[in-house]
């Protein structure tokens, strides 16, 4: 028989009563019940019930074992009496009657318990972390991760896709986030970078001839902590395609994506084509980029309904300002919802107040002596005959409600939107249980930035501007689109892309709208730049968020949920004790001495 | 039809004449033939050769186009004339007859060619790596690469192991080569280490309870350049395994690992079961650990031979220390090499000298008078009875030879080694067409540090002496060994594992003998050494070094060969200009001054 095992703790079935098998594993739980002993063995795999009576000779060293040493059990295999059969556990019908038992480890008293997974110190977890990945519900999602990430890489070569590893010691990037530099010790005074994204040597393997690149890529952002990204590293499926049109790449990328969120979705419904919504309609419809498809609500502008209307604070500002427009946020109540009234209204208002707005305007629809109108402080004002033209422009009966705002869309989209997702959520309208994806497309290429006073990317540099150089020389810029897009799935963004600019020309001329030079091009984008002088094929790809996609698939609130060895929010690593001090001979090797921020009284 | 191709430049077959297709690609090559034009355009996938006359409305734009332009092509597939056929290229059986050609990119005068791939310098190769990436044979290579990897990941998901990606951003490791720091920006005056191996990491793993570990995983070391070794970063295949026996390790890598090798070994046999030699039997059979079993010869002791003997110097030798040893190198001779003679004798001789020895002792048998009889210097001192009995020993006839060294093994093994592998090469007794593999097992636990004049470990610290604690109290610690083996394909350590020693008493144990004491233990390796406390499993694994793997199988003698975007020996990236000096910026956030090391004059 092999040394530790002849079966896992989650192989044993009916079939096997009667065998002498083999077990190891560590002691989840020890029960005695009236001097039997019940343990439960875990290992990766599951869980099978062990036990020992008086008579077993393996009984006095069984009296001993605690909670996560680990044991070996040799055994007979004996079938579970009908009402003490567990259909929750893969080995509920047997349990086995143990002979003998070694320990193979034992454990010190737990800083943190693995059964039943109470609640713990985030710090004790971490710095435990070897037994909090114990725990199942943490087991469980990091097994899902790598399958996850497992299906991706299958569907990926089905599509004939390549993986390549591209360096992790690179050039420090000028654009974009922070980066976390690398001394050279050879060439003092001088640092690598980690890479933010492999997106200039993906760029490089298409001008190198070759066609269909994809990576799990580990990317590197020296971000303070945010609770939406760990400090430090995280990964992403990175593709890139040669040869390709933005179209290719949706309907590349679309259906993988669709399978395997329904290989995990556990029957959850995947959206199977993706709608592809420009990114202007995205803001007016949903008043976001990112928008939650789960939820119902489609907003639409009103405006000349209020144009001179008896609603003075919106009809003046019509009035004032050709930008001002009036959107409204339409509500139809359901079955679950039942009629929106008056309460529902005022706690939509209470919330926009709370927020640091004015109010939320608003009028619910109610049928009275069989006739439908509006109510409310609006509605009054601007008279039934406007309130119903609103109704019928957006399809509202009794029973259902509006919310309006209005201004400049610019500087209002986002609460718009913001008061759309708490409209969702207030009437639970939003369906948690399925998957909702689309494409966001025609990004602004550029965008005004208010800090510096001046047009700036509005995403990717590296991105094709729509419309090639005739764009550039007639368009205001802040007009021009790009080939640029994002995956979202149920409010988030899970993926991003473009289809790039591969012209040096039309480089330059896009940088030298946000005043950088070609010499400044040059200086910061020269590995690319340079290659795009020697015959660079059109090319373009996306990157999809990993840690994104299992959190949504797994239903995880935090990333830690989903991470093997996280950081902690101070960007530390408590189980390795890391970052720490460097050695002199370190230091002195690297050519760097600390010095110390002085500190601020 | 699609923007850019219908069908890739290695679609086309005799099945498609008549069809209109569109191509995309670089060109490879134009020739005028008679005013008639030939362009080979080349993608990922192939070449096809275009054709354009002048009676084509795309040949006045044809004549324009030089080699790496990127353009597109719309033609008809016509069959080639019989003796035009060309049976080497996938599409040699058609040509495409241009009707149409649009110029996608321009290039620039090549700084280096792609057709024909002649030599060039390594630094303009590095530099325009995206065009060197062009050339067919390196182009090979990188796509052969990501499918021997990509059929390792297929081979171990197969056997039940899941990829766990372990942090890239963790503590600086006391033991092996310099770590690589990354200067934390939020903890002043502190280091992340990027990891030399996930050693630590992919033990946490089996104590947190997962099963069947493995990584495609980046590692870093900050080393000297070394010709064998690219500096920076490289890849290995990581494994480990929990509740498994050394056994277990290698019959589940084994046919693995053939099975990747016959994959892409085109043909050239491999070893199905790997020998399993003892690294003592090794290094007398072979004087390495790394042996190289394509080469036939296997040396023996051969001691007692020269006790005593006429040839003065062994046998003096032999007197004055009892640790002294005669090793013969026995040549048996083939219809390939004929009879060995003194020509081939006097040159292993020199070559010997060559290297710092004084020579190399040899006898070569002849058949004279129909009596075999050892002819040379030595046998004339030894004799005629001693020489046959050494003929006997070791199975030598007429034609054969032997080498012969003597002293104290420790000291001459690695000669022998060399004296093997050089008889081996001059008389071309290596079969180059194969791949021998074998485990190296039973290495010693510590070495001699001559050093440091103290008993140091020989591999890896972590791994399970052999024996327990009762072997640490009684037993020579020099003679102990460790549950610790090597792969080694064709004379090269493909991998190395070991068993680990997951109990923290006997990790505490094997430290002291070095030196070490439980603090230190403690302070070094605080996150293995607590883990360990808190119930760990018998686990143990290996790591394939992925880059000499590839090597072996697309027969490169050079790691730039294998490497996507590789630093050149001086550890710079030329392509990307890394390393650079960090902006006054990036130092003070990082609280970092670069200090230079004072010139030596």
């Amino acid at each position: 028989m092999h040394r530790y095992r002849s079966h896992t703790c989650a192989a044993l079935r009916k079939s096997d009563v009667g065998a002498t098998v083999r077990l190891s594993g560590w002691v989840h739980r020890v029960r005695d019940h009236g001097g039997v002993l019940f343990i439960d063995l875990r290992d990766h795999y599951g869980i099978t019930q062990v036990v020992a009576d008086p008579d077993s000779p393996a009984f006095k060293l069984a009296e001993t074992v605690r909670g996560e040493w680990v044991i070996r059990i040799d055994g007979v295999v004996k079938a579970r009496a009908d009402e003490t059969v567990n259909k929750a556990m893969q080995t509920g019908e047997i349990e086995l009657y143990a002979q003998e038992i070694e320990v193979l480890a034992v454990a010190k008293e737990l800083p943190l318990p693995v059964f039943g997974e109470p609640e713990y110190p985030e710090d004790v977890r971490l710095k435990y972390r070897f037994i909090d990945l114990r725990r199942e519900t943490l087991h469980k999602n990091i097994v899902k991760r790598t399958q996850i990430i497992s299906s991706m890489r299958n569907g990926m070569a089905e599509l004939g896709f390549a993986e390549y590893t591209t360096p992790i010691l690179t050039a420090s990037s000028p654009e974009g986030a922070r980066d976390f530099l690398v001394p050279s010790r050879i060439h003092e005074g001088q640092f690598f970078a980690l890479p933010q994204a492999p997106q200039q040597y993906k760029q490089l393997l298409m001008v190198a001839g070759f066609d269909r690149y994809f990576q799990i890529a580990p990317c590197f952002r020296d971000e303070d902590p945010r609770a939406d990204r760990l400090p430090g590293e995280f990964y992403q499926l990175d593709v890139e395609m040669s040869f390709v049109t933005q179209e290719d790449v949706w309907t590349t990328m679309e259906p993988m994506m669709t399978k395997v969120f329904e290989q995990f979705a556990e029957g959850k419904p995947v959206t199977k084509q993706w709608p592809r919504i420009p990114y202007d309609e995205a803001i007016r419809k949903y008043g976001s980029d990112k928008p939650d498809l789960r939820n119902p609500i489609v907003m639409q502008a009103v405006t000349e309904h209020f144009r001179g209307s008896g609603f003075k604070i919106f009809a003046s500002m019509i009035e004032s300002n050709p930008k001002v427009e009036v959107w409204a946020i339409p509500v139809k109540h359901t079955e679950a919802t039942g009629p929106i009234g008056r309460a529902v209204c005022d706690r939509m208002n209470a919330w926009a107040q709370s927020t640091g707005q004015p109010g939320l305007g608003y009028i619910f629809w109610k049928e009275e002596d069989g006739k439908v109108g509006g109510s409310g402080p609006l509605a009054k004002n601007i008279g039934e005959e406007r309130t119903a033209a609103v109704a019928a422009q957006l399809g509202l009966e009794a029973g259902d409600a509006c919310f309006f705002v209005a201004g400049d869309p610019a500087k209002f989209y986002k609460f718009a939107g913001e008061a759309r997702t708490r409209a969702g959520e207030e009437l639970n309208l939003i369906d948690r249980d399925r998957f909702e994806m689309c494409w966001i497309v025609d990004f602004p290429f550029y965008e005004w930035s208010e800090e510096e006073k001046k047009i700036d990317f509005a995403h990717n540099p590296f991105s094709m501007p729509q419309g090639g150089e005739a764009a550039f020389d007639t368009q205001d810029p802040l007009t021009l689109k790009a080939y640029q897009y994002d995956a979202v799935c149920n409010g988030f963004e899970i993926a991003s892309g473009s289809i790039r600019n591969q012209s040096p020309e039309l480089m330059v001329k896009a940088f030298e709208k946000v005043g950088l030079s070609q010499s400044d091009v040059e200086e910061r984008f020269g590995g690319l730049y340079r290659a795009f002088q020697y015959g660079a094929p059109p090319h373009g790809g996306c990157a999809f968020g990993i840690d994104r996609v299992v959190m949504l698939l797994v239903g995880a609130k935090n990333l830690r949920e989903i991470s093997l060895f996280p950081m902690n929010q101070q960007a530390q690593d408590l189980l390795m004790n890391a970052p720490a001090p460097a050695t002199p001979t370190q230091l002195r090797e690297l050519a760097l001495r600390v010095v110390p921020t002085p500190k601020k009284d």
